[in-house]
């Protein structure tokens, strides 16, 4: 199964709500709707906004299958981020065995962690709208990201397995500048709006890792591998995190990025107004995002 | 004025919203109340849970000062973090200006930034409970945070300032071991339910930065400072992180911890099983954990 979350429009939801403890809630509701991909058609998933909302739904699974709301040509669609609100997106560094072993490193024995913002994340043919003073070192990192689809909470790697939602394609779009301007990078991983994040999420079921993943700039081939690779594979991942802090239905976790960033080139190569970055992993999906540089 | 938030029990809360969008939303409400703290009575805000949902109101200063809900003695209170649910907690290392010469290093022309998941704040009085794996090297930072009352977007210093709802406490408690295992500092500082925070915030107009931040193990006083030492003050750090991200009505800003942390000591100490961290801002508050490692 393939899920997405398209936009339909802006809108604005209240709820108020009542219990045994005192609560009144006002929330936003984007103008988005989850959607099945059956082809080269979606088919909405009514009353569901976005996949991350969908997938806080115990039978998810269920309310996907069966959904038969109204349906719309995929060539027509305005795709948001898969899933534009997780509470969590944990990343990955130093995870490609090859890239690692090509450098002269030994493999890490535990994986490396950092936090990158919801803000960050954009849809997955959105452009990349940069400040002036934030596009002087933007660089590339294609990854494979895992959904999860049941909260994770010091499970073995055995019960990670099934906390999986399913598969989808981010690209940590870094600010090299920012990144290595202090001890930690999370500064250059977190600027807002700046993540493409989609198209779909396929479910385990129709996705078995080892396929290629690559990063095109402007049509020239950048990076490539295959997401067997990982030091740290997905169910490992979701473990080891879940012995530090609970993972939630939707949360994401990008599993790392191969070598070929631009950074590393001698010369470096950054991405620069104009240029078209393009993401893809074999049997799920590709994005493209095009470069806007502010004056 | 002086904001809290209480616990009241539990309860869960359900709400439903429609929009020119689609949205259907369902929440849970946790069993808390936002309180005004008034010498030793706390008074109700009905209707709003906590202090980071008051704060999402744009005249939450003039709701907060006209509650008159039902009153309570302080003495009874069972405090909830200040703000239980951040959708951002940006923590700031290397900050304070004394410490950074005395270790002989220079004063950094950048805020060193990394995250902390809402997931591992606890309340004031609550206890560190830790499963044995993360019980080997876990040290106290005691810190000044800094809570926003607005969203900050590009913010100058100047207009930074007015985004600032208050003060508060918090101990950035973290598994040195976790810390250092890889180069990024994050998995050792977001350890689930570790962080005490409260028990009050205090607006800027009751309280100016320079006044005493302690830490003390079991009577001992492990870290001392002036909370006006830092290289990078509440406004700055919000303008300089509100360049890269959004902050938002309620995310927090952990400003950085003084000399005296257990693992620099020679030889290096660490909390264990039964000792109590007591963590305190003059003209704040006093906050008070109990270590409790589970067997």
């Amino acid at each position: 199964m393939r899920l997405a979350t398209l936009r339909t429009g802006t809108g604005t939801g209240t709820g108020t709500g009542t219990g045994t403890g005192t609560g009144t809630r006002t929330e936003t509701s984007p103008g988005t709707v989850a959607v099945r991909v059956d082809g080269d058609s979606a088919v909405a998933i009514d009353g569901v906004a976005d996949v991350g909302e969908l997938l806080q739904q115990p039978d998810w699974r269920t309310t996907a299958e069966r959904a038969s709301g109204r349906t719309l040509p995929v060539a027509d669609a305005d795709w948001a981020p898969v899933v534009p609100h997780p509470s969590k997106i944990v990343c990955v560094g130093l995870n490609y065995r090859t890239h690692i072993l090509e450098m002269g490193r030994e493999l890490p024995s535990a994986p490396t962690l950092f936090a990158k913002y919801p803000e960050a994340l954009i849809g997955p043919y959105d452009p990349i709208v940069l400040p002036e003073y934030a596009a002087h070192a933007v660089d590339w990192e294609a990854e494979l990201a895992v959904v999860l689809g049941a909260s994770a909470r010091r499970l073995s790697p055995e019960q990670a397995q099934t906390a999986i939602a399913g598969y989808s394609v981010l690209n940590d779009v870094t600010m090299r500048d920012y990144q290595y301007r202090t001890p930690e990078w999370f500064q250059g991983k977190t600027f807002e709006a700046t993540t493409p994040f989609g198209p779909v999420l396929v479910t385990p079921d129709e996705h078995q890792l080892g396929t290629e993943l690559t990063s095109v700039v402007d049509g020239e081939t950048m990076q490539s591998a295959t997401t067997d690779d990982l030091v740290f594979g997905p169910a490992a991942l979701i473990s080891y995190i879940s012995q530090i802090v609970t993972l939630n239905p939707g949360d994401v976790i990008a599993t790392g990025t191969p070598g070929g960033v631009g950074h590393a080139r001698k010369p470096p190569r950054y991405l620069g107004d104009g240029m078209r970055l393009t993401t893809a992993v074999a049997g799920i999906g590709s994005i493209t995002s095009t470069v806007i540089v502010e004056r």
